[in-house]
């Protein structure tokens, strides 16, 4: 059984799952936890925090109580994977009961304790998919418990800043989306369409180029490039011609996006053909940061303004030669020099904690100047 | 029961059902019978003709002595719906094995009196495919018959030339593909690798693009466009947000690909975005060809040698003010002036029978040389 510690005052604020030192209590002397969970796409996974209840600053490190991973409870992911089998709504549900109690008996706590869940969730697009999700949760937890449904890239967010929501997020790994928040809570995003609506930042989006390269190359529609060797090499295939069939036979987008090392590898080599696919990839992001940073005003009037820019996903963490994150922060810079990239230092399950507790302490705080 | 009448001599040859006329002979006093059939992604055509087995000249109007129509017998069809439900390989089978009895019944004929038999079908992108599609038929036919399999574009071709393979046919639907034959036989194709792989100019490309176009503009990336009015009121939507769930509830290209007119018709009205998304469309569809030109040289060494290009498939048979056909033929014709457009006169099935006749013909040539 995972209990948990409590030290404070730093901000420089890292994951660390605590053992030992049964049941403590909160820093503030209650036994209150949250959780967070995030609801991907191929897996669910969920965090318990200490509430917090009165204390401003986070403790370093932060203690996590308890994690459990489990299946997809997403039922209609959009935007990431959505050939994939999805698991019924009741099914989906079941998971996301079975992981909330198996996190909550890790921290040797149970329902009672929570005071907040925050889901975040990737195919929340419109008041009623966080509608339907919030009915979910509120048939599992008493009235009082308070439940708040985001979109997965509202958590990510909130995993670089700490579950502030000021800045913007840039999330590029199968699909990709950029959302943004201003200090007054309005809220912007731009991309998280799926392919078939022009994520062409996308690891889906990239590979999806590359692939195209490689036909109009065999076909005589356009350059030669190192990207068909490359493929084929990795998809073991002998022609482009079988490309068609590799491509249909499993229209997975995330199986299409994880090519994206080849066309790295490429454009490394200096591959004209793939080099354009990720500047143009890079640009495609960093149009979707500006034109959120734009509509906020992130960057205040005289566009110099400092402003998070929080980098989640495979696509700009790629940690190679040709970086595309950096390509994408130097193209948002171009334009505003305040944009102060961030790499998140925990899982968006614990930016979704961390989020729940920031709504719980702003409502705490409202309630008592009402 | 439709029977077949003959007539004679005219080179400008028009598909025709006749009827009345009772169990008549072919033109050459046989009563062997030829089947093409066109295997769709929607519909399975079949349609059958006398074997003609001596005469150098088509007779007009062409006799189509029955026709037969049912569903899908395409097990794979790759680059227009993939995401469809195929029937089984078992069903397609039986699909394909009914649509010809019934089609053979309606001409008052029977197995026995199959010469030839050619189908035309979508997904036919290697060796593999077709040989497993012409082992259906061997089950079907006796050894004596002459079997051919062969990409829905070459019988598309075959409608356009009444027969003759020479040329090139562009198809642009819901999909898109161009193919061509040189006189020597040497063939080559272009695009035909469905949107993943960048199909740009078929219908879906179109759509997906105008879709994405909408978005764009909503999300700050993009100019606006007519297309948001036009295309959500197409849909009884409210907001582009909504365009998400549209497009994933149900991933049918030819569902997304149906969306083409909107774009027209914003084009028509001067929208700049709809306006290019439609000239890079038909530029597309003009590489496509001009690519298998190159290859095959159809414009002989000087480059001005005249050559067919057969016209198919809703997105070049607008009939708007915008014509998307007429834009692709100016582009080719600006790099091949030889290029001669083509509009088919019977449909794909009837292509199938004449390109099987085309090839009865051709070997009992060569029998007779050597």
């Amino acid at each position: 059984m995972n209990n948990y510690g409590v030290s404070n005052g730093d901000s420089n604020v890292h994951e660390k799952q605590v053992e030992g030192n049964d049941h403590c209590e909160n820093g503030d002397g209650s036994n209150g936890v949250i959780l967070g969970v995030d609801g991907g796409a191929t897996s669910t996974v969920c965090v318990c925090i200490p509430s917090f209840s009165s204390s401003k600053t986070l403790p370093y490190p932060l203690p996590i109580l308890g994690r459990a991973v489990s299946g997809c409870s997403n039922h209609n992911s959009v935007g990431v994977t959505v050939h994939i089998s999805y698991p019924t709504e009741n099914a989906a549900r079941d998971t996301l009961e079975e992981v909330m109690a198996e996190a909550l008996s890790k921290s040797g706590s149970d329902w009672s304790a929570v005071h907040a869940v925050c889901l975040g969730v990737s195919g929340v697009n419109h008041p009623t998919d966080q509608e339907r999700i919030l009915n979910w949760l509120r048939e599992i937890f008493p009235s009082h418990v308070k439940l708040y449904v985001q979109n997965d890239a509202v958590a990510a967010l909130a995993s670089g800043t700490m579950g502030k929501l000021h800045g913007c997020v840039l999330i590029a790994g199968t699909g990709c989306i950029s959302y943004g928040f201003a200090e007054d809570g309005r809220e912007a995003r731009a991309s998280g369409a799926g392919p078939v609506l022009g994520d062409w930042g996308s690891g889906y989006g990239i590979a999806a180029k590359a692939l195209t390269a490689v036909i109009r190359a065999h076909d005589g529609r356009g350059p030669q490039t190192m990207l068909t060797n490359k493929i084929l090499k990795a998809l073991s295939l002998s022609s482009p011609d079988e490309l068609i069939g590799w491509t249909y036979a499993d229209p997975s987008w995330a199986r299409i996006a994880a090519l994206v090392p080849e066309v790295v590898s490429c454009a490394e080599a200096c591959d004209q053909v793939a080099t354009k696919i990720l500047v143009d990839a890079a640009q495609d992001l960093a149009l979707s940061v500006k034109a959120v940073v734009q509509r906020l005003q992130l960057c205040g009037e005289d566009g110099n303004g400092s402003f998070p820019v929080v980098m989640v996903g495979g696509v700009l963490e790629a940690n190679r030669t040709w970086d595309i994150g950096k390509e994408v922060v130097k193209c948002i810079q171009q334009q505003f020099p305040g944009a102060h990239p961030i790499t998140p230092q925990v899982e968006p399950a614990v930016g979704a904690a961390l989020l729940a507790r920031n709504f719980l302490m702003k409502e705490s705080t409202e309630n008592y100047h009402s």
